[in-house]
Order: C-alpha cells, then structure tokens, then sequence
C-alpha cells in the first residue's frame, strides 16, 4: 500500500503515500524505519515540503492535487472575479508605486480564475454526503484516518465533521474535523501593523505544518494582507483559515462604526475566491449581550468581538453578521467554505469563565449553526478561553448539545491567568482535557500569548504542545491505532533503540540534541544506560535484565503456586548465572 | 500583620514576614506592590535568599528557625552519632586525600551533634497533633496557608497531611502537604556518575525553590553523596526528601544482591542524623509481584523498585523493607523522618497504566501506611507514572480509599509516551488533573526526562509547569484564596498595566523579556495596546471602552426592558462622543 525508497532507511523515516480507488488519491504518511527492521507510519501534515522526489518554489506555489477531483464534478465554474483593488492590502489613501495591482502581480505563479458553484447550488462536502456520494477528499481522510469512507461521509452528513475545502485551494490535503476522528491543531499566524513581512508568514506556514499543524488561521491585520494570504494559499498543504472581519475593518481604517454588511460581504467574496478554507464568523454577538459583558474582569478580549460589540453599540441595531446570516450562508455554499462561528464573548480571565455572556452567545451560536446547515454549508464552533478545569465539561457538554454535535473548535483554556509567558503550558492542560471530552480541533496558543507575536520558535512550541494535547486526548478517547505509536516508542525506551526513540519523537530534534547535551558520543546511543542513572544504575536496564531472564518462558501466572514453582527455578538459573543483576554494556 | 519596607515599592515587591503568636513564628510572603496602590501577598519558598536584609553564606548555612522549638519540646536530645566513613561518599577502596574525613570537614558550617527523641518516644509532628498539640510549626503552615491553627493539626493527626520537620533540619521553613492545602511541588536534583558536580546541586536547590519548589529531593548517586547530602541541608529553606536505597548501594558497588538490611538502616540514620525530612522506601515491592511485570511493555522503571525487585529475585526472599518495615518506623519516628513510601512498580508508558502489578503493590503500601501510622511516622503515598487521562481517576480513588486518604505524591503523570524532550508538558497535563482530584504533592518533571540530567534552565521549566499545574488544580478545587492571584492578574492585564502584569506573574523575568522582544521601549509597558495586535486593533482596548462608558452607571439588568433603556441612553452617549470606540493612545 504504500511506496519506499530503500536508501531512506538510513535516515530513520521516509515520506511515503497510501493509494486509494485512484492513483491521484495518494495520502502522505511518515514511515518511521526502526532498528529492528519493522516500521511505524505516522500521520503527516508537512505536505510536499518533506518528499525530496518534489521539486517546490514558494513563488510557483504547490501542485493543485484537488483540481480534477472539483472540476470532474462539473457543479463549479471559472467566472471573472472581485477584482482586486489597493484598498485589498490595505493601501487606501495613496497609489503604490507599479499603480494597481491584480492577483496576478500580488503572486507570480499560474494565473487562475476563481471558481464557484454553478447556479447557486451548493458545491459542499456536506452536500455530497447527504447526497450519499464519497467524494475522493472522503476517501482521501479515510485513508488518512484508517476508517471507512462510509464513516466519514456520515459524520459530514450528520453535521458531526468537516471537511474544509475551499474550491478555489485546490493545493490542499484534504483532512476532516470531528469528534469521532483523530484531534486536530490549528496554528495561528499572522503579521500585524507592529511587525512581521509576508516572506515570514509563509515560512512561518510551512514551518507549523512540518510539525504537525493541521490548519493554519491566518490573522494578519497590517498591510499587504491580501497578498501575505494568496501566497500562504498557494503554498499550503493544509486548509487556511480566516477572520474576514480584520480584513474588512482595514477597509475602514480601523474605525468599528463605519463598517458595513457590504464592505464585509465584498472581503468574504475576495477571501472566498482566493481560496480561503474556513472563517471565523463573529454573527452570535448580539446587541442585546453586550452589556452583560460591562461588569466581566475582562470585557470582551475576543479582536472580532469586540469590534462587533462597538459597531452593535455605535448604531444600536443588531449585529449585522446575524441579520445577514442566510445570504452569508450563500456565498459560503458557493465555494465550499466552513464556517467556524467565533465566540466573541469568550472569557478572558479564569474569573468570567461560563458566564451568562459567554452562554447566552452559545445558544446564539447553535440556531446560526442550524441555519447553516439548511444553507448546506459545513460549521464548526469556536470555544473559549480561560476556563478553570472544573468548570471546562460544562463547555464542551453545553456546546454539544446546542450545536447538535457540531464540531467544537476550542482555543485552549487557559486553565490559569498567572503565567503568562507559559501559556501554551496553561492552555495545554485545558487542551487535552476538552478533547478528551470531545472537542474537534484545538487552536494553539504559544508562550507569547498576552506579550506580543510568535516567532519560529514559539510557533514550533505552540504546535508541539498541542500535538501533546490532542494525542494525549486520542490515547483517552481510545481512537482505534493512537496507543501503537506509544507503544513504538516505550518499546524502543525499553530496548535502549534511542535512535528509533529519536526517530518517533513528536520533535526528533530536540530528543536528540537533549540527549546528546550529557552524552554526545554516538556510542552512548546505543549504550545500555541513559545519563539520568549512570552506567551502573539505569532502572530499565536492571528490568530489561529480569524480563530476559522470566519472560521467555514464565507463563502468565494463574496461581500463587504456578508463581512460586516458576521463581524458584528462575531463583536457581540466577545463581546460576552468576547472580548478574546488569547485561555487559555494549561499550 | 506584615512589615515593609518603602524603598522596595519601586522594584514591585518585597519580601515580607507574617508573624504568629511568638515573634519566632516568621512566615516569609512575597509582597507585590501594584502600580494602582494594592498589594498582593503571595506565598513564598525562597527562603532567606531573597530578602536583602539577610546575609547568607553558603558555606555557613541558613540560620536555625526551627532550633528553638525544638529544643524547647524537650523530647530529644544530642548524641554522639554515627561516624562518617569514606564509603559514605562512595569511596570505598581508597583512603581520599587528608586522610579520613568527619562531618566538620564536609561541611565548614557551625559543628553540631545530631539529635534524636528520648527514650525512643515517637518525636513527631503527628504524634503531637494526635495528643492535640499544636506545635509552633503548626502555627506556621496555618499562617502560611490562612487557615486555622487547628486545620493544621486535625488533618495532620487524621493523617490526611503531613510536616515533614526532622529534628535535624532546623533550617527548614515548616510547610504541609495534604489536600485541604495548597497542592505542592517538589523538584528533584542529584548528581550521577557522569556528571555534575556538589556546587551545582545546592545552586539548582535554591535556583528550584526561588522558583516555587516546596521540597527538593536530593537523588545523588555517584561521588559525594554524603557530603552533597550536607551541604543541601545546610542551605534548604525546603524540606529535603531523599531515596536512602541508591546510597546503600553504591556501599555495595551497585551490586543489587549484596544489599543487607544493616547497610540500609545504617543508611537510613545517616541521612536522618544529617536532617534528611522524608525518605522513599520501597517496602512494598514484594517477591510475587516482580513477575507480574515480566510481561509488562517496559519493566520495572522505577530505579528503586528495580534494585528491590533484583534483590528479591537474587535471595528468593521478601523484600528487607517489607521485612524490617517496623523497626524502620522506630528509627524514622525517632527524627520525624516522613514516610513516602515508593511506588517501585509504577508504570513507565501508557500501555502498562493501571496494571496487575501497579495496585498490587499499592495495596501493600495501604498496609505499610496502617503499621507507620501505629508508629507515629508521618507518611505520604508515592504514586504514578505513565497513565493515559482516562486512566488518571482510578489512581487517585483507590489510593485514597486503600491510604485512608494519606496524602498522595505522584510523578506526572505522563499522559502520553511520545513526546521525550516535552515531558514537562505531558505530565504537566496528567499532574493538574490528579491534583484537582486530590493529590497532594507534584513531583516534577523536567524537558530532560528519559533523556539526560536536567541542568538549570530545565529545573526552572520543570519547576514553574508544576506551580501551573498546582495552581490550576487549587482553582478547580476551591482553594480559599487562589483565584485571588489570577483575578490581580487579570485586573492587571486588562488594565493595561503591564508592569503589574509581569510582577504577578509565575515567571516576572521571561514575561518581560517575551514583551520586550517585539516592543522593548519603554512607553510600550503603558501603552494601551500591544503587539498582538498593532495601535488600532487590541480587544481588551476596545472591551475597556465599553466597559469605561458603559459600566459605571449600567446596572446590572433585570430585565429586557432596563437593557434597552439603558442602551438607548448609552448609545445617544457614544455618539455625542463623536463615535470614538479607542481610547487616545498614551503617547
């Protein structure tokens, strides 16, 4: 089932790919190659970047693998998009030099029309599977997930799972969102109008999924947005995310009031065409909400939020976002975007945690995601925040049973206010928990959460944290497979295979580079001790000793008499031995 | 109730001592002072270090605190100890340079005698408790932890909590472990074989308890013991908690089978005439168990429970500890040496979590705790591991039900095996959620478990996790107080007082430093906005305005009528102020 290139073996692991009915449906895993000659095959996310047989150019961007899959459909068509104007990069006031430009200049590689549903049917995976029809994205997470294609369809049919896939990024790996599926991380980039650049957006892209990223939201908000997300699309493997409003609230320099539904209407089309996989959809803060946040420890710390508040309050009429939800839901249907329906009121301090606030958004959010559904377009929901671990349940129940099982998209919680520069750490705790509980995808925090942007580093201990969370979730929710990756790597602990324990490391790297701090020379790999203990006194090699000498040949007792007849021979065999308690070191 | 000194206002906090009934009776706070005049008092485990009014000198000690209380109970006395032998620090067939060496020339600090009770009466704080005595140290943890005096002892003499207080650490600052208290966390530090050295270890003592720790096990086992042993003591405001079992067998050249109990006692009163306050003791891993762990996915890795398990298996005979368990209760009653009784069959990976032999031995420990209880040795509950989240519970339950809720320690646990150089992380998660349900004390764990020998940067990491870990635990079970810190905190942030923020915080030093990164002028610490989000974009600014124009004369509503009264009113308000939804920037 899957391809290998011999001479990789050396290295410890290679890309490799599961055909499916159809060689284009070819799903990249990691096949980890073990010392002892077996191989563990890891879920990956990193995309082409990591098969040396694919040549990419981040100014060409990756091969369109969906493209055949939505044009073979025949439900979209190419059409004359949006077209693209300075204000679209937040340039308002002034020409910038070369005049206007077009997408075409903002990105060199191919040039493409935008695509959309023909007739205004709906061209979504939640569509097709109520269809009853297994697309080849279905297919594809079936694969990717070890389950059947018929599990995946009824899960989107259900409305339990999505499966985010904007027609227009046809670059991307299809993966799916749900409770019954493996726990997904999504990790957030974004250039702000204090720093960053486009270059270090898309790096910073490419560098999240290498370790495990799922689905990366882009949340720039300074200039060159437009351009910073058409070049992350081009070159994603995984679906992007959005939150429209950023975009369109640089339309109107920053100032809540003078937003409109059609300037906001305008910035989800461009995004839409671009590519943009899901959006964060602030519809459920409501005019009538906003002054039970008044007396909050924290106010509203949600950017959308609080944007959507002010303009409610600037012109004392609902939410625009809810008023205009059914035509929303049209636009989104067209290109297959999935709504991601943000919590605005989301605690910002363990003290507001579960308040009237946050659930009176909660129920809001749950008739919107009924709504969505009639539109046929795929919803999930986003969660809070700063919750205190008893009251973290409450949530994740609450949401399920409004939202009708919806998928729960949840940034951490923060399980404590008091440790900023550790709140990946904070957030981690919360993280596992919720997911354990039945949250979908977990959106990362870093350690500058609250202080300022993430860079590589942060971005890097943001994803793994999360990997920890939402594998530590898979293992207690018994997803079928999870637990063999554990058992990979106790084994190798077990059997001092510290390459292999390297090898299947969530970050190989460091693993290593950590171990070689105390003991650098490559024989100490092998070796029989770790620096933890020393040579004489390693616990694992004592116990590695014992099982060698009883496990072959004890049976699994069944009887305290079964017991002692078989401790007393290994007594003898022991003295035997020489009473060596330690295996010769290997030197 | 606290002195203060003025000048320190400008550094943001001072080190200040609440005072009990006698003027002995010093409990050391961390006082933060607030840029908005408040102040918040957190505890403290730093010892004389950081208060600049006291000098201290590593190769002195600290002062005596406990000293006077002791001598004044009149239940023990000095005596000529044991002799300190060259085997004693590992040194076995060679006389050192100097010749042979006594206690004065290990440690240059002030020469004592040790001391011990009196016609072998138990000498212990759970003794006292029990004939309803509250002792000074009593009045200590009660002032420490703001409750009653009486808590304190009824939950010491019902066993629920333990003082660890040897009679022979009087430098130490009285703290207790139990789950009607704050949940504590120790760090463990110890040289090895291959490396480090007797200065580092009392550098990482104090570096860890700067940061939090609340005891430090010393788990040396290569060179030195005895002496490092010394000078740890010597210079700990924590109490210190040893594993007697790996100094015993460097006496026999790491040969498991040549251990005898006399090597052990001797062993044992070593340490505890040195002022050793708790010792893991792994009486319970018994001959039938050892090969309900043959099969196991990874053996015996608990480095004490692997010698006894050899041993046992050398001899056919029952573990010595077990054997000898009551004359070693005499002996710790003696010098109120605190039992923690070792989990030596403790799962090392998620595939043998919750396993045969793991409750087996928990079982004995049960019993063990019923016969140091009849002993009056205060005893705690060593517990795992390696547990998947949905396994955690059951540890936790069964322990308390077997332990008559003695206080449980525990090591993580680790939630998943797949992630060495981040086992901070996955035991981080496992630590917060057994401690909500009752653990008493975190054992830490560092980014070099499996890997190497935590140096200075990783016990910071491990310590300030397990102080998330315990302080996310005290919120979700109610502890009077906790959620004061994160309130201040929170109060802070939302405020924009950043300054105020960085002194609440776990970790004021990387909180200011991750801030100043991306924004390190000065202005920017009053700004009201930060990096995340640029000049124009910050929600908790936004939040602030709304709350700042909304809140102060808005009551809470009472009904959908006064919210719209209300409203209205406040929306004529916001636009006669010209529609302005930010705050003027500071500067």
């Amino acid at each position: 089932m899957t391809t290998q290139d011999a001479s990789t073996r050396e290295i410890g692991w290679h890309k490799a790919y599961l055909t499916g009915s159809r060689p284009d449906v070819a799903v990249p895993v990691r096949q980890v190659h073990l010392t002892n000659g077996r191989d563990v095959t890891l879920y990956d996310t990193s995309g082409p970047y990591t098969d040396p047989s694919v040549q990419t150019d981040v100014r060409r961007g990756l091969a369109p693998v969906r493209e055949n899959w939505i044009i073979g459909r025949g439900d979209t068509e190419e059409y004359v998009g949006r077209p693209v104007r300075p204000e679209d990069d937040g340039i308002k006031h002034t020409v910038p030099r070369g005049g206007l430009r077009n997408l075409d200049a903002v990105f060199p590689g191919r040039p493409r029309l935008p695509r959309r549903a023909r007739d205004g049917q709906p061209a979504t995976q939640l569509a097709y599977a109520r269809r009853g029809e297994t697309t080849p994205e279905m297919e594809y997470v079936a694969l990717r997930e070890d389950v059947p294609p018929q599990t995946v369809r009824d899960e989107i049919a259900a409305g339990r799972a999505v499966l985010p896939a904007n027609v227009n990024h046809p670059e991307s790996e299809p993966m799916i969102i749900g409770k019954r599926f493996l726990v997904k991380v999504n990790a957030n980039i974004g250039n702000s109008a204090v720093t960053s650049s486009i270059e270090e957006e898309v790096e910073k892209m490419t560098w999240a999924t290498r370790w495990g990223a799922d689905t990366v939201m882009d949340l720039s908000t300074g200039r060159n947005i437009h351009t910073t997300r058409e070049w992350v699309l081009r070159n994603s493997p995984v679906p992007i995310g959005t939150v429209p409003l950023y975009q369109a609230l640089e339309k109107v320099d920053g100032r809540a009031e003078e937003l409109t539904w059609d300037i906001y209407r305008d910035t989800v089309i461009e995004q839409a065409e671009q590519g943009v996989d899901y959006m964060t959809v602030h519809a459920g803060v409501l005019l009538r909400y906003v002054p039970l946040t008044a007396r909050r420890k924290t106010g509203i710390v949600s950017r959308g939020g609080s944007i959507m508040a002010a303009w409610c309050l600037a012109h004392h009429k609902e939410n625009f976002l809810y008023e205009n939800f059914a035509e929303l839901c049209d636009i989104l249907a067209a290109y297959d975007v999935t709504y991601s329906l943000g919590d605005g009121l989301r605690p910002g301090s363990i003290a507001d945690a579960n308040d009237e606030a946050q659930f009176a958004e909660l129920r809001t959010l749950g008739e919107l995601n009924t709504i969505a559904k009639r539109h046929h377009v795929q919803t999930m929901i986003e969660g809070p925040g700063h919750v205190p671990m008893h009251k973290i349940k409450e949530n994740i129940d609450l949401q399920q049973e409004i939202c009708e099982e919806a998928p729960f998209y949840t940034l951490g919680p923060l399980t404590t206010d008091i440790a900023p520069a550790y709140d990946h750490i904070t957030s981690g705790i919360g993280a596992a928990m919720i997911a354990w509980w039945g949250t979908a995808m977990l959106c990362y925090v870093t350690p500058k959460e609250h202080l300022g942007l993430p860079d590589r580093d942060d971005v890097k201990t943001g994803v793994i944290t999360y990997k920890i969370a939402a594998h530590a979730a898979d293992l207690a929710k018994g997803h079928p497979g999870a637990q063999a990756w554990d058992d990979a790597l106790s084994d190798a602990r077990f059997e001092f295979r510290w390459e292999d324990q390297f090898n299947l490391a969530l970050d190989p790297d460091t693993a290593r580079a950590f171990h070689d701090e105390t003991l650098p020379a490559e024989p100490a790999k092998t070796a029989h001790f770790c620096s933890m203990c020393g040579p004489k006194f390693c616990s694992m090699k004592i116990s590695r000793s014992i099982t060698e000498r009883f496990a072959p040949d004890l049976a699994a007792p069944s009887s305290d008499a079964d017991i002692e007849a078989g401790m007393l021979e290994k007594s003898r065999e022991f003295a035997a031995a020489g009473n060596r308690v330690y295996l010769p070191l290997a030197d």
